[in-house]
This record gives C-alpha cells, structure tokens and sequence, in this order.
C-alpha cells in the first residue's frame, strides 16, 4: 500500500475521517455526528477514536502524517483551533500539539475552507490555476484563495473571510450585526428566506408542496426551477444577481483564473451560472470579464484530501508550493517529500 | 557614489522620474507634465529625455537598472501597458522591451498603485508587515497587496482594483458604469461633489469661500473642516464612514497585519481616522478589530522608490522577497543582489 495521510474533517455537524493516497484517492472514509456540544475533550477523544479505527482496519497503510481542518477562526501555524461558533467549549485548543502526541507523527492543521480550496486546487476543479478563488454557498458564505501559486493566510490565517464582504446597504441583517454581508443576501439561508417568505403553508405552491409546509429550503428552490416553477426561477435568478455581484467584487480584488463554486447551493449551479455570468458582464471591468466561474469538483471530500495533501502533496510542475515544502521542511514531515515522482493522477 | 535606479512614475498628469539609492533614498528628482494626448511614442521620448538628464547631471551615478510604473491595466511579467485610460494612443505597449533596448539596463514594470504599495511596504509606514494594504484615496480609489510576504498580482497582474470593489446599492453611479463602487461613494472626487451639492455659489459658506465659489474640494472640505466648520465636519463624518466600511472588506477579504492610507486624502487623515477607526469597530469582527490603520509615510516618492526597488532591492531579515530574486535571477539584474548588506536606514 502506498504512502498514506490520515485526514479529518471536523465540522460542527459531522466529524469525518479518511485515508488519502498522495494522489487524492480516498482509500477508507469514517464519519460520526460531532459531539459539537461536548466540549473539545470530547472531540478531539472522536477523532482518535476514528484513527485508531481506520488503523486497524488498514493495518498496511504507511501513514506519514495527519492533515486536519476545522472551522476557523483558527492560526494554521501555531496549530490552534481559536473558538469556532459552532462549536461550544473549544477555545484556543492547541490541536497540532495535541494530535502530534497522541499518534507520534506529523500534524497539520488548516480551516475548513482553506483546506477544501486547497483539495479543489490540486485535484479538482481549479487543477493547473496559479490564482484561484474557492468560494462555498451554503448555510453561510465561505472561502479560500490561492494567491500566485500559495494559500493565502494573511496576519493569523484570517484572509478570505468572505462571506463578511459588505456588498450592499439592503436585506436581512447578518448573525454578525451587520446589514449588506454576502452572506446574508446569497448564502443557501438567504435564498430558502426568501423562499419561505414569499409562499405561505398551504398556499399549493410546489415550493411549500416540496417543503411539506415546513419552511423552504435553498434545495427546494432548486428542486423546483428544474421543474419550469415561476417563482422558484425568479428567486434563482435573484439568488444569481447577488453570486454575481459578490463574484465581480473577488475576480476584482483577487483576480483569480478561476473561481470554483462549491457548497450545497453548487448542485444548482447549471441553474444559476447564466444569471452569475450575466450580472459579472454586466458590471465588472472588461479584463476580468473571461474568467472561467466553474462547479466544484470533489463535493464533502474537498477538505479531506486537501488536508491529506497538507502532509503528502509534492507538486506538478506549474504549482508553487514553496510555503508546503518549507513548512515540511521545518515540522519534519520530509519523508513526504523525499521522491521526486508525483502520483497524481 | 553607491548602486543607483532610476525610477519613473508615469502618471496621466505629471511624470516623474528619480535617481534612488538602495537605502530608498531619492537622490535626484525630475519632473514635467506627461503629454498624455500624444500617445505613448511622444510620453517615451519624454521619459528618454528626462533619463538623459538625470545621468547626465550625475556621471558618476553607478545606475544598474531602471523601474518604472504606469497606471493599469498593466501586465508586470510581460513587461506591457495594457491600456491605461488617462494616457491616449497607449495599446500594448512593450515598456521593458522599449526601455532596455534603449539604454541597455534591466528594466523592471509595475503597476503605480502596486509600486507605491512596494515602496511604503519596504520604507514607509508598511515596514516589518508581512501583510499589508496600501489603498490610495484622492480622484479615484487605487490600492496595492502585500500578501504573506508578495506583492499580489493575481492574473495579469490584475488584483487589488480596490476602487471597484462594491460596497452598497446607493449613490452616484461610477464612471465604470455600476452604482455602489467604493470609488463612487469613498474617493475624494465623490467627497468634493457632496460638498458642492450641500452648498451654493455666493451662499456665504465656509466652504464656497474656501473654493472661491466654485466646485469644491475634498481639499477644501479638509480646510474648512480644521477650522471645526459644522457642514464640512459632517461630511468628513460620512466620507469615514465610507472608508470604514470599505476598509472592513479590506480586512476580512485580505487580513492585514496593517492598512496604509495614502493619496490626497491622507492629508485629512487625522479627522477621519476616528470615523475609520467606529466603523471598523462596529462591523469588522472581533479578531480583525486590532489592525491598525496608519497614514502613508512618502507622499507623491512612493511610487518612485517602490519601482526602484525592484531592481535594487536585497531584503532585510522577517520581509520575504522570493519573488523578486527570482525574477532578478531571471532577468540578469543579479547585480543589484551581489552584496550581502542591506544599505536600509
């Protein structure tokens, strides 16, 4: 068996688990719901809990290393998991510290979005870009960059908060405070909100049909466009105009060769890439008007294989990883970089 | 006399060119209106002429390279001026190729928004950071990124278009065609043009006095608002509530270890940094709220020192420099890299 990564993908959800091959093939996948209100002892006893379960299972695998991800806010250098919100009792949990004396191996650790832009860069849809932009529709808005061939982290990992991005003075106000947050007029929420305010239980509308009753979701919205519903495509292009706006706001202050969308909302994509190519021709300066707006590739398993390739990447030609090889250098992981042969596929 | 550039900063109104030590220095300065009608033949001449003049004035200037910047877009690894428009007839132009051929030295292109940045990064207010936003407020909004250690450029060399980056739904309509640029609502332009519309020719305010009954100012509003002028102070009040909010996004998008406030404005930056500083408090979260945001430090030689020292620059220990080794290498200016010792006051 090949050279192998243990990865985890904490969220306040689920807590998953895999065994990633350094070309981003996931040999095993374990998962568990996050004890998210247990506190971080608790957790942390999950993940090794997992390990140790896909390490018997896998009793040939050579793992060299363990690649992590965690909701931030969270410092990428110094190892902590700072106080995520959706996670209660964590905070500044030295988790690389923690992770490395329990198993005895390299550890790192990335925020959730970092590490699933990072997967999307090496094995998915942003493959061969130097600059990409990796943004995530969901119940929020998040992201990651690629900047000139790196992660950009930014002072403490922070950059790339981008669903915090003021867009405009209207809508619903943000669980930040603020009016005008991309999140707040684009995320999935956003867009199930509007749903459920402009249909009403028992209205017969497919969208309350589809919700039975309840309140409508972003995947309801969705579900109810491909059928041809009116009011569900009238929401679907608003939803466009608001990616458009905030997607014209990155290609202008990142200017990536690609923005790869991702997240829940990304299973609507064919549905709202017209109106977001619209709204980008429409509104940002001509050089940035070509830039390719694709569909995430790898779904749930970006942030695993991208915090596996923390430990186990070894670069094609055309990517810079100057930061990942000196970090390697410098934490002792060199065994992941000793051949000079990738095997990505 | 120690290892020299010469420097231009091709500007639509004014060229300037310098003769600048590796210390950051400006040893000799030259000036005059750009023919900026003429077309980019005739702005090549005066640029030719200007630099006959400074080594002729200093024989003994040991000159090794000559850095230029020139406004966007502008593609810095092609060495080619895009298409900026405030100088006409400009399509394409080969400047590296141009220059070199002329005078037989390494020639080095930037951006101006991206040079000043490099220049306040390296000898200004941005010294030690190894994130840092440089955001030019005067007629428009222009801004450069120092991203972990790099200049950003992104694609093209097209990142940081800071001043169309939308921040709101409201407000006059920016000259590129959208309503809600940071631009329209936040430059001094857009400062002087709500001054006008509070007052009137011959209405006897401070204001209008100040601008001889004519358009006014954001110089003006400045002036007036020193004296405690109540119309004047309340426009600084609005004109900082702008700036926080777009600042804000500056923060959350690229996480900075330090904003750097320049252009004309900058001369009011003592009135509105507190209006900066509330905004900021009230909408960026916590973790970013400690980012302190700071004046420019070199006025109109930012981008004079910063385009210099990309052909003399060595680095100093804590500021990354791979980037501009390697093109150094590249390009044979290794020169510029031969001594171990940074000249830096």
């Amino acid at each position: 068996m090949s050279t192998l990564a243990l990865a985890f993908d904490l969220g306040g959800t689920e807590l998953r688990g895999a065994l990633v091959e350094r070309s981003g093939d996931v040999v095993a996948r374990v998962s568990e719901a996050t004890l998210a209100g247990a506190g971080s002892e608790a957790v942390i006893g999950q993940i090794i809990t997992l390990a140790d379960k896909l390490l018997k299972e896998h009793p040939q695998a050579r793992v060299v290393g363990i690649g992590a991800c965690a909701p931030g806010p969270l410092d990428p250098k110094a190892g902590i998991v700072i106080g995520p919100p959706t996670l209660a009792g964590w905070h500044n949990v030295p988790m690389i510290d923690i992770l490395s004396r329990q198993f005895g191996l390299p550890v790192r650790l990335e925020n959730d979005a970092n590490a699933a832009a990072l997967g999307e860069w090496r094995f998915g849809a942003g493959r061969g870009a130097a600059s990409m932009v990796f943004v995530t529709v969901s119940t929020g808005i998040g992201g990651g960059v690629i900047a000139d061939g790196h992660i950009y982290h930014g002072r403490r990992g922070l950059a790339a908060e981008i669903g915090h991005m003021t867009i405009t003075g209207e809508g619903d106000r943000c669980f930040c405070g603020n009016v005008g947050c991309f999140e707040a007029v684009a995320s999935g929420t956003a867009l199930g909100r509007q749903a459920t305010r402009l249909t009403a239980p028992g209205d017969g509308s497919l969208l309350r049909r589809l919700s039975n009753n309840g309140d409508v979701s972003a995947r309801h919205v969705v579900e109810a466009a491909r059928t041809g519903d009116a009011t569900a495509r009238q929401l679907v292009e608003a939803e466009a105009k608001w990616l458009g706006i905030g997607f014209t706001n990155l290609l202008h202050l990142y200017s990536p060769e690609v923005i790869v969308m991702g997240g829940g909302l990304a299973n609507g994509f064919d549905l709202l890439a017209p109106g977001i190519r619209a709204t980008i021709e429409g509104r940002a300066m001509q050089a940035y008007c070509d830039v390719p707006i694709v569909p995430a590739e790898l779904g749930d398993r970006a942030g695993l294989v991208g915090a596996a390739s923390l430990i186990l990447w070894e670069g094609e030609p055309g990517t810079a990883l100057a930061m990942v090889q000196d970090e390697e250098t410098k934490n002792g992981a060199g065994g992941a970089s000793g051949s000079s042969q990738s095997d990505r596929a």
